[in-house]
């Protein structure tokens, strides 16, 4: 196991009706900005009860943040926290919200000439504007962790970054706003965790045996509730586990002191910067993909997923691993996620082109042995 | 799943060589108290590699914590702190100590008359002095949890507190430090951490899928991981594991939004206060013989139990919870920790009588349900 430090100090508040529970856990002489996404949070009840808490609080607003927030409409939101004096963020919405919403937090404080090298060059990010999230959307973790990914128009670039600052101070997880949420959002919710998941475990053996138990605990509930979900929206249970699974998959917790891949994300990003398709689309086409590719140096890892999570008893190992990649596709498949991009009307060949150019210039190399370049991920591309 | 709330403000430091970085996790301008046990940090090098990471600051010493903290002698410290006005607490030790520091930072602050009223009156714990913990015995989970476990001689009482307050800032671990233990000492961490799993898990099912997997993970990672490092205490993995499963088995996160039982723990505390059992020792006596007494209200959890975790496949769902109960059983034989009341010298009848003629007094009602009581007690320990 590797050393590691792990801190996490978003409080979360979890189960029906706890969106009233907002006024004592925002600092009552605080300025908020409250940010949001498209409206949906005005239509399913959210907006009223999360005012209704801030009932008598100075409250301004922040909308229209689409799914994978873009530095551009984001600086609008900085110029109006500096102006107005704002004093604490609430994210209202999903991942793409509360990734905006940190974004905003540290841009606001940051004091370098231009907010974007916090994303291009890694600038640090020394102090943030508080922040809470009151959760509609269940999938990224992004709830109670410091990371954010942001796209810039201009440069159709998406890129990731992370601070300590930037942790919520509390996430309110309401199980039950999350039950009008569209089947395609659900689903994407469940392959991201899913996948968050798969980055942290699927590498090689550290010996660390609880990191993969819990790991393979968060995949084998999403497999068992995932598609209850999907079939039930309104059963309450699958759906709070839904919700704690995602916000326990890219918590911080699984990843500690274990190697890390996470090049099924960045590749996942081109993909969704060249072509829109929705972050856990290109997860899905991806994940199986680059698994096969990367099988020989994966094998330990592989072999144990598949008897583990799947059940897979094959005594033959390349057939049992193979049998376990085989299931992720067919499980992303089964909630009705295509798996390859000609599905989404994407070319194999031109996204193989097109994202390894820009790897080869940026001089991306990927995975937990920090390896995948360009050729590997045309490679994989081309198979997707 | 219940509704519930989570947050555990504990900066986990893990691994090899950790304790150097004590310094940047204190204050500098703080006085710091260090306490400490009966020594064995001056002999396994702790103590000297605590000093040279604090060299330069004002360090007083409190030393001579025993397994079983008790209030008496804690007090002395009480006065220390506030004569000196110390500003941060340093646990160096195992959970007796951690325990003990969480009391001595709770009472320095207590404004009521008595601080014994924190643990014998359930009194407010408002403030405490902050603390940190140098972890030397996994087992408790103290190092990153607000509880603590205190005796008090005079009445031969052992009672429990809990507050926000008493969060350690920080738990250093670093496994190579643990090496040295005593088998007795290593064997009591693992029962500790694996009954303290069993507390939150063997109720009954509220469909809480992934505490219930994060629990079978902790107790599987156990059941592989705990044997390995008592054959061989150096292999650094092994202890590391052991290290992570004791501190995740009590910081709070498998226990929420679950049923809790706890009466283990608590007819265990009355055999340490009559008898003066290791408190591990009075979980692996109470535990199976509570399971077989509860079986019927416990039977979905412990049929789960039986099949995740010790993979009884047997059809017949009776004779598959007895062979888990049986397997919890031999598991702690196999660790050399006995299981029987005989074994430690001390006669069922007589602990059944001496406990229950106690909770009749108190009036105390255990376990899930909140129906345990001087009966029931009675009842189980006379199997014991």
């Amino acid at each position: 196991m590797n050393n590691f430090e792990y801190h996490n100090p978003t409080r979360i508040v979890f189960g029906r009706g706890v969106i009233e529970r907002l006024s004592g856990l925002i600092p009552a002489e605080k300025k908020v900005l409250m940010t949001y996404g498209g409206g949906s949070i005005k239509r399913n009840g959210v907006y009223d009860q999360v005012m209704k808490a801030l009932a008598g609080r100075q409250v301004l607003e922040f909308g229209q943040i689409p799914p994978n927030p873009h530095y551009e409409h984001l600086m609008e939101a900085v110029k109006l926290v500096k102006r107005e004096q704002v004093g604490f963020l609430l994210a209202v919405g999903g991942g793409s919200v509360a990734d905006g919403t940190k974004f905003i937090a540290a841009a606001a404080r940051y004091e370098g000439a231009d907010p974007w090298d916090i994303l291009a060059k890694g600038a640090e990010v020394a102090s943030a504007v508080p922040m809470g999230v009151v959760l509609t959307l269940p999938a990224t973790g992004a709830e109670s962790n410091g990371g954010a990914v942001i796209s810039r128009h201009s440069t159709q670039e998406k890129l990731v970054f992370s601070s300590d600052h930037c942790f919520p101070r509390f996430a309110i997880l309401d199980p039950e706003v999350t039950f009008s949420l569209p089947d395609k959002q659900v689903r994407n919710g469940i392959v991201d965790a899913y996948v968050h998941v798969m980055e942290q475990y699927a590498t090689y053996p550290v010996n660390a045996a609880l990191q993969d138990r819990q790991a393979e605990g968060i995949l084998l509930a999403l497999i068992e509730e995932g598609p209850k979900t999907l079939r039930n929206p309104k059963d309450y249970d699958s759906r709070a586990n839904l919700v704690w699974c995602a916000t326990q998959a890219l918590n911080g917790l699984i990843g500690v002191g274990v190697p890390q891949d996470w090049a099924t994300h960045y590749i996942g990003h081109e993909l969704t910067a060249f072509y829109g398709l929705d972050h856990a689309e290109t997860l899905a086409i991806v994940l199986p993909a680059l698994l096969r590719n990367q099988k020989a140096r994966k094998r330990a890892k592989l072999l144990q997923y598949a008897r583990r999570v799947w059940g897979v008893t094959d005594a033959d190992e390349d057939a049992a691993i193979e049998r376990g990649i085989a299931c992720t596709a067919e499980f992303f498949e089964s909630l009705g996620m295509p798996t390859k991009l000609a599905a989404y009307g994407v070319s194999p060949e031109e996204a193989a082109k097109r994202v390894s150019e820009r790897f080869a210039q940026r001089g991306t190399k990927l995975g937990e042995y920090g390896d995948i370049g360009a050729e590997q991920a045309a490679q994989i591309l081309r198979t997707c």
